[in-house]
């Protein structure tokens, strides 16, 4: 279980959503209350576009209400887009090659959630990673095995379209493994304009997500907070849990479905529909030895 | 480039050979001699047979000089038989799950060297491991592919032979993707009973390999050191780099050669003669996806 | 707002105390029950008695129940009298020079509470330590500067004693800055032989703190508990919070009370009394310009 | 001992000067070639003037040549003004607390070299910071004490002057205790307008310092090579140690002097002459136990 959050929109420092907002996500590290783990002290990440070329990414294993680093970057480091991610670790070591973000080039990746039965499925997903990106796996995360499928099945190209291919290629292989219910989560995914989230379980209901509703419309809502004076035409937030108690502010995200912010302000929401891949029989090299 | 050591003997409190020992393991951490690279400060780890079950480990990401829990424990545990390694990465993260040694059930694994463009092989090597031990990868290093190459080929019934068959598989996978200088290092590995060490380099002089010599004849050569004479028929180091510049302490082990030490203090040495491994077209499954 | 939790008996693997027990320490650091806070992330230590000399300490920045290190030297130390804390950070920095067991010489100490105030109080505080063990002190944390004030006023010699005065000097020197509710916690001191406990809080109730009934009474309650049926004569444990649930297992150390467990069961327990400190006026030298 | 590095000039990515430099600090790190040591392997820091309010640092206690997140933060954060550090600890934890720079307010300090016998001084140099001053001294450095006695006799309204009252309160208290060569080092300073450095050694040669340039004098010396072409008028370097090996690129700060970089490019240079503090005696309360 994790929680996490996007920004799009104006150039904020980033410490104005992490650390200042009610409820923010530094807070849901310590107090979760609408995850199934109330605590998320296993890592902490964020990625950001701004100064330089690419998304920068900071990734520690010290729990994100602890972490001095993080309060000095995200007071000092400013961005129109980011993503940050507390982590709760369901079996997996804490190190900082399993805190998200996960990068690869200009994009980015968060996920919420888990492949259930992991271990039993790890080689199988692997295998069907891109052979030329099989090295850059650097951790041992469930997300990062997801978001390289993702990648082989043209994230890049179409995300939303990319990760119902990969959700379903899972669900594929769970079925053939017996795993059930073998995806639970929320993602969230940017290559720098834009921000992409999806929620979505295979059985049951899925990890909750929420939008921040329409800029006009939380002014209008909310006229004496001066804070939400301050939101601009086109800012946007997705947020795993609400962070504040504010009525009109947040619309939950629904149930399989997948949402994209575009700079100015839309949002776009569509059905997500994992799409079952059938799989060929392929001839491959492997040693004998290790077959026997 | 690393540096290892290995104690077979009578009971000692780790630190005698690790902080006590003139230019000892965590001394050459920041200023080995003989190594390709003069600094190892890129994690150290421990792993000993005493109290409890099976070995206990202790992996840190700190540089052995820096480490002061390192020193606590090295004060405060005794064992008749452990491994140490100081870490130098080429490339891949520090953290613990890509320190040495690495373990599986007692036996524990460690290894000086590298195999040369790890990122083109890893694929191949990590389909050639059983299946089933596939997720117990944990880390990113090569050492740790290679240790369940090794398992997968019978390490627990014959650590020398299920070397003498990993290296070859490399060799063999390496020709095929025209990698030269495959492999290079030493390897030590345990039981908790005897403790086995391995020199090889694919091509070109392979990093060095000593052990002690027999403890009749340190004592003879040496009557005025007290140290020396403490040691107890049986005790036996192998080591990546003589500790101490005493004559008469150390004795080269040759290249492509293999030791095994064992309870009382009995040392064979083998060629070490790496086997090719024919390999053979099997059909396995895999996304149509991610193979078009 | 920290747990502690103190062992004095027959020698025990340290994880049938830490990780195999209900509810256990590292349980506590995630879901305390008891505590003022539910989470205690911000670090774990213990410091035992057995291999080498003098107890050994392993401080740890991690929150205890992701430390892959502590699993492994738990398992695989054992000893016969130690003390594990795990703890919430209020404010100082979470480094392993402020986790706790603190240690000098053959002693060690814990503590779950806070000097309240203590950046107001702090430099008095340091002043009163003998000169030449200021530095000493290596973190920053209120309980580092406790122990050393005790050090200076006796804890050697007689650890409640040095203790009634150190708190009399807290309050002393409290009073004159006005600070309120300066001393509130428990607090627990070895010195490999005995195990000695402090309840006391200056206003209000103070944290909880139980001692382990007697082990004829504890076997006799549950003569159908193979765990508890384990346990030898003599065996003890003192908790800032009952591990499991059974009826008859705790007894609760009264409000300012002291407790000394004895090697052989014996545990004496006292009314712990504060003895304020009349202070004097002596000539100290300053560099003027510090104090124009 | 320890390397350092300070900028001043146009803005530019932190990495230009980090990582990109032939020799520059990071290389330093593992290959000081005039340090007293050759491996600063005992954490980093940097602190940098930009986006937010007053500087923002960054403390790692992992050597800085396997520090991801450095690499990243390099990379992604832009500066007109910085200074970074690598640490080669003298017996003080590696620790983020004794990472340089040391922040008060909109100021950063750094320094090379050591207060020799720290421990028999840190008492009375402790006393002598602005007792509202203590407690922010959070970690066990002689520099962060350093720091905080100039902050103390004036560093904020004249930051060269107010070191060498400091320098010469040291010298003077260490005379009193017999403590022989007790400054040795360079000391870098910023108010985040300009650049201070101090040279000075109580005996003996003082630890090296070099400044970069007149920029026009540079591109004149080198036309041909494209990256000192892109310097800037103002454009200001002070370092422990020369990045590059090009002649004309560097002038040596000699011993005993205090330098001062403004904007514009302007480089300033006094003689530095420590003000020998007289000492009254003054009342100070102590309790008698502790004195006793």
């Amino acid at each position: 279980m994790c929680r996490w959050m996007g920004w799009l929109g104006q150039d904020v420092l980033i410490d104005e959503l992490l650390f200042k907002t009610q409820h923010g996500i530094v807070d849901q590290s310590l107090h979760s209350r609408m995850g199934a783990e109330t605590t998320n002290g296993d890592g902490f990440g964020m990625g950001w576009y701004g100064d330089g070329e690419g998304p920068g990414v900071y990734h520690s294993v010290a729990p994100a209400w602890s972490d001095a680093n993080l309060r000095e970057l995200a007071a000092h480091i400013e961005s129109p887009l980011f993503l940050a991610h507390v982590r709760a670790a369901i079996g997996s070591p804490v190190q900082q090659t399993n805190c998200h973000p996960f990068r690869h080039g200009n994009w980015l990746f968060v996920h919420n959630g888990f492949i259930n039965d992991f271990h039993l499925l790890r080689r199988d997903l692997m295998l069907a990673i891109a052979p030329d990106q099989f090295a850059d796996v650097q951790g041992s995360t469930d997300t990062e095995v997801v978001f390289h499928l993702a990648l082989t099945l043209g994230l890049e190209d179409d995300p939303i379209a990319a990760m119902e291919r990969t959700i379903g290629l899972i669900e594929t292989l769970a079925a053939e493994r017996n795993v059930a219910s073998v995806v639970q989560g929320t993602f969230g995914i940017s290559d720098g304009t834009s921000l992409w989230a999806v929620r979505y379980a295979t059985e049951g209901p899925a990890r909750s997500l929420f939008a921040s509703a329409d800029v006009d419309a939380v002014k209008r809502l909310h006229p004496d907070n001066p804070r939400l004076q301050q939101l601009s035409e086109g800012d946007r937030l997705i947020v795993s849990e609400p962070f504040a108690d504010l009525p009109g502010l947040w619309k939950e995200i629904p149930e399989a479905t997948a949402v994209c912010a575009r700079r100015g302000g839309e949002l776009e929401e569509h059905p997500f529909e994992p799409q079952s891949q059938t799989r060929v029989t392929v001839t491959q090299h492997a040693p004998s030895a290790a077959l026997s």
